[in-house]
């Protein structure tokens, strides 16, 4: 490199620092280190290997060895998960009293554990609603390991557990995770009841203040979203209101059907079909069918 | 850890291992190991460095070289292949019969290694109706490159190959992953004919039992799905029947279209236009078109 | 293997030999070769870096140690993405004028580094955008970090700058990783405003020659594409016209739309509803819904 092309990139890197100076908003210098993602990341695998043993992580697992098995994946669990929950709170408080994050932290991670004989129920369920809802699927073996939407959802149940218990950053980034992987976007955040399938999951949206019922089947490219937003006198968005529709039990919605509004209810049993668009409510064991397209018979010309 | 912490950990581990003798559904112990996820990926790629040589890994091939190169890759693949095939029919039949299970796998994967020539003489078909089809493609590099239609495509008529040699559980995997990487998600079921495109991918269902001719264009979106399903006394859905459309020669079906049913046939020359719901047969020749959206033109209200 | 089935391998390689030779479309043998599609995922990785730091990479930053983490990473930008544009500018000239191709390439990477306090004035908005659009955004942190829409609009800036330096092919395997990664399919070739915010993503399509202006907020499954393509007398289609729509500025676009052509002008401040399919020009400040689904109330029925 000449000098003068030295002098310049110095130039260059000068001008870059003044933009972190000039645009505080998308750096983080000089402030609490955020938790690592792929760490994150790394911590779904292991609770995956533990909601499932046999599937992922080591498979020769036997009566006798699975005791010891999980035992040691529990404490390795506990020490990561501690650690990046750790990471959570300290961000979120801005770096004050650690101390006491730590601690609660290590609650946090604990009783995490505790609830995952709970969470794997709730997944017992789902996977038999996926083989049953699916005449393509030839085992529950297929589903558990390769399957998108049992793969989202799984993730959303974890994910709803950590938020439920008040873990800033991470629910989300493990969503978006699932999201980038699936297809399928679950905020962490939605209430979701038994037996729930969502089938090839592309492009499915529900919303952070969605709730679904029982037995609720839903396809790919469907979004449970939000259809305007009271706006403050700034003209921003107001967070925390109830922005997203409500599915109750029985329900199945098909492809690409698009939902909105918090005030919106799906009644109990009723079917919603694809490429729908549905603002207002609907009645219980109602059937909401798109229009029929137009029809148009052209001859047929010749391609090319 | 305290004394009562530890007892608290050995409390998780007890109902965890209850939980796994509750659920049975959803673990695999001591059970016949499944294949490895992660080697049949592995395998994915290794096909792709057969099928398109100088794209993918070793890149400085020439034609002294090529022969000792390819030579290298299939023994290498047929080694790896057989050893996965052999675990998925090892799997499927409980872990019985080892030895014949290992003959017949070497002679599934010795019998996917002659079918080669024949999936690039398709997937050359593919990328010149890919390239054709799409004005922003600026080379055929670029689609085997880059295009996630095409990857999905390339996945797809290998694992097609794979299941019409019975192989269980492989297929799956291997289009479930091209779904995951590309949004595409192809039964390695469907039938599909020749210079076949799939323009951006992202959100496309390809169903078990589709039929799909020659010359056909689909967009991202575009779903040819089951409408219902027969179900047995239990209410479960009958596996096994033809759910899903049949798609004739020379038809274009544009983005987010979502077509229905096994007994819906697209006829020849159709064009289907986009976010359109289809649930019966269209002539060929016919274009369809959705009903003219609403359009309610308001004063405009300054945005906060 | 027994000396028969060697024989068979031999078959079966020159089989495979021979097919290289009859298609030789999707083969690279004696050519100049490809850039790597691995590299250049890394230097994107690189360049994120640079953009967000503290975000990804190296999270310990101070006033202290900035300048030197900064400088650190440009020369190391500098050098990786040199040597890719250079095989970039290679393979496109095929292979000749090697050295003049390497100093284009270097005055190129060094032309990037140069833009690259305004792609970061260009990425502060577009967040602050994400998060007063967004009520489920919990911070501007989240943002940066996890939401796949903020992730594919970064990749695009730095994609859409490599293309205005007219780098070829990878302007478009950066963008094709981006949608892999995120679900949507920004083209590098589309020109886009400022404050542009695409939610959750998944599924959205922006056609090479879109026009976006300024203030505009697009959700998951948006298409913004081609309607039709004249053709050549060969029937392929002819490249490089204006295909795809122009969106005026202050428009918001909802989940599913799919707005195609070439002379398409959305309006400014109009709201495209949801589900809707638009291939005619809308006024300012015109709203587009769709036509209301057809509701059939039936008795219930028992499912199972």
């Amino acid at each position: 490199m000449s000098d003068e092309q030295r002098a310049e990139l110095d130039t260059i890197t000068h001008n870059i620092l003044t933009s972190y100076a000039r645009h505080e908003i998308s750096q983080r210098i000089g402030e609490v280190f955020l938790p690592s993602r792929q760490r994150i990341v790394e911590i779904l695998g292991e609770v995956r290997q533990i909601l499932f043993p046999g599937y992922f992580g080591h498979k020769e697992l036997t009566q006798e060895n699975i005791k010891f098995h999980v035992g040691n994946l529990l404490s390795r669990l506990e020490q990561s998960l501690g650690e990046q929950i750790y990471h959570c709170l300290c961000y979120a408080e801005g770096g004050e009293d650690t101390e006491p994050c730590r601690e609660k932290a290590a609650r946090i991670a604990r009783g995490f554990l505790v609830q995952i004989p709970h969470i794997r129920a709730l997944l017992a369920l789902d996977v038999q609603a996926a083989y049953d809802g699916d005449p393509a699927a030839k085992s529950i073996d297929e589903i558990v390991y390769s399957y998108p939407g049992y793969h989202a959802v799984t993730v959303y149940r974890v994910a709803h557990e950590l938020l439920s218990q008040s873990v800033p950053l991470m629910p989300r980034i493990m969503s978006e995770h699932a999201h980038s992987v699936t297809g399928a976007d679950i905020h962490p955040g939605a209430r979701i009841g038994k037996n729930f399938f969502i089938d090839h999951a592309t492009g499915v949206v529900v919303g952070e203040t969605t709730r679904i019922g029982d037995n609720v089947k839903i396809y790919q490219g469907v979004t449970l979203g939000a259809l305007s937003f009271p706006k403050d006198e700034r003209g921003r968005v107001i967070k925390g209101l109830q922005r997203h529709p409500t599915i109750e039990d029985d329900v199945t919605i098909y492809a690409n059907a698009t939902i909105l509004g918090g005030e919106t209810v799906i009644g109990r049993g009723a079917t919603i079909g694809g490429n729908t668009f549905v603002t207002e409510s609907v009645e219980p064991g109602a059937t909401v069918v798109p229009n029929a397209p137009s029809l148009e018979v052209r001859s047929r010309e010749k391609d090319g």
